[in-house]
């Protein structure tokens, strides 16, 4: 399955996605959030689908909001690619890297880039986001923590490099500002994606192909990421995990490159769909 | 106004604290949660209590949840004490340090403290807590905060310094675990606060005073935290903002000291009441 929302910023509801059209499927849920998740609302969902219901076409031009709601965390793992280590000047860590972004940076997939007053050095960084399904406290190995897995989509964790990294040691200042996390254009349920680690990922700025990586080169995998985490706390249905971004960060390059007022990203994860961003001044 | 929260964990309700007796304010508002603050809730809810309704007053043996509902951010504030800097070995900082924490906690203040699996250093840090009453970006001063603020509450921002200091470099593991932040026993509306500036502040474990300050002690005051942190991210009407703490943690000590399962701490803010907390094992 494909799970979607749509309409106004705060006032989203849920849809999913079936032979490429959307529908509305606020008569039947209210919101794919960590109540939907915790009630085991993915079979609920999958029998309603099952049972033919005649459900509501969405116009093609009403926006797409993030295609999950606000999740109770949003954690985030850094250089999880050795190559993005490598680019950033920093050694491979031996452990994951966590650190969190607020849940109020996340958007739609073709929401704007907000970029910061002062800013003068926002990033890009193509990320393969996972969903929790249900609460995961203390895993007992990495083969565990398929169970608790929702689905896959394309999260862009987008950062302020000045802010995070040159004003007082911790990430948060860079990470954390409004519309710095685009989710979606859908969910995709595990179910449908073959193998997880095995997924080719592309950004582009102004149609010039800046990160092109697979999932296959993720130093922590999927797998134990959720088993590690879970050693240190509660991972809630309906959070998000930013999994790491491959090479070809604005950092990274030499000179490096960052993003300015009037610059369209675009980003693509296979089986994942696509995003596509304008920055505008915040 | 002073404004609590009661009932099982996750199905919490909204009251207030009247001459020293908790009432049931639950069937006049939902929680007090971003909605109630951001809708003007606080207005209304003191229009309610100056018509002198007839409110159910609640059992003493009801269990305290936090005084607010999940916020949508927990930020926090490092070294914001310039002896608390000098005893973690850290220099005083030029601006602000930020870290955030998960949601997942807050807990009331009188739950358990959950020492994690693993866990050689959980250490314990008093803290003003600040509430947002409404959502703030780009304030021109710190003159302009006044207006943002809902109130304050005790914060106790529980931390486990080898999974914040030995495990890869930024703050979360060791500050995002289950219940690590115990938050009440009520938020205080900013009308009830003569000057925040100037409230004493103590902690003890076992009966022993561990931590004994003030917070005309900050380095970094409230209404300039808010003016600063906006500069990077909307605040929002609900989200908490934890200041820093005074001199006399844990791992200040010499030889250092942590908690244990049994352990037993208290906390107190001047004006802002009391919280107990028990350590048991994760």
């Amino acid at each position: 399955m494909k799970l979607l929302r749509f309409g106004k910023p705060g006032a989203e509801k849920p849809g999913v996605l079936i032979d490429g059209k959307r529908f509305d499927l606020s008569a039947h849920f209210g919101d794919w959030d960590r109540h939907f998740f915790r009630e085991a609302g993915l079979e609920r969902l999958e029998a309603l689908l099952n049972s033919s219901p005649n459900l509501p076409e969405l116009p093609a031009d009403i926006r797409w909001g993030s295609c999950i709601a606000r999740p109770g965390k949003v954690l985030c793992i850094g250089l999880n690619y050795s190559d993005h280590a490598k680019e950033s000047g920093m050694d491979i860590p031996q452990e994951p890297i966590l650190f969190q972004k607020g849940a109020n940076t996340v958007v739609g997939p073709y929401d704007d880039i907000l970029i910061p007053r002062g800013s003068t050095k926002t990033d890009w960084e193509v990320e393969l986001g996972i969903v929790i399904g249900k609460d995961a406290r203390y895993l007992s190995s990495p083969a565990d923590a398929a169970a608790y897995i929702a689905g896959y989509c394309i999260s862009h964790d987008v950062s302020e490099r000045a802010f995070q990294l040159e004003r007082g040691g911790q990430w948060t200042k860079g990470k954390s500002c409004d519309n710095f996390n685009p989710l979606g254009p859908w969910l995709v349920t595990k179910d449908e994606i073959q193998n997880v680690q095995d997924l080719l990922m592309e950004l582009s700025v102004n149609g010039v192909k800046m990160q092109n990586g697979t999932t296959s080169t993720m130093i922590f995998d999927c797998a134990y990421l959720i088993y590690y985490l879970s050693q240190f706390m509660t991972l809630e249905a309906g959070d998000l995990i930013n999994t790491g971004t491959p090479p070809g960060v604005g950092m990274g390059m030499r000179p490096a490159r960052f993003l300015n007022a009037g610059d369209t990203i675009e980003l693509s994860i296979q089986g994942l769909g696509h995003q596509k961003q304008i920055c505008v001044p915040a």
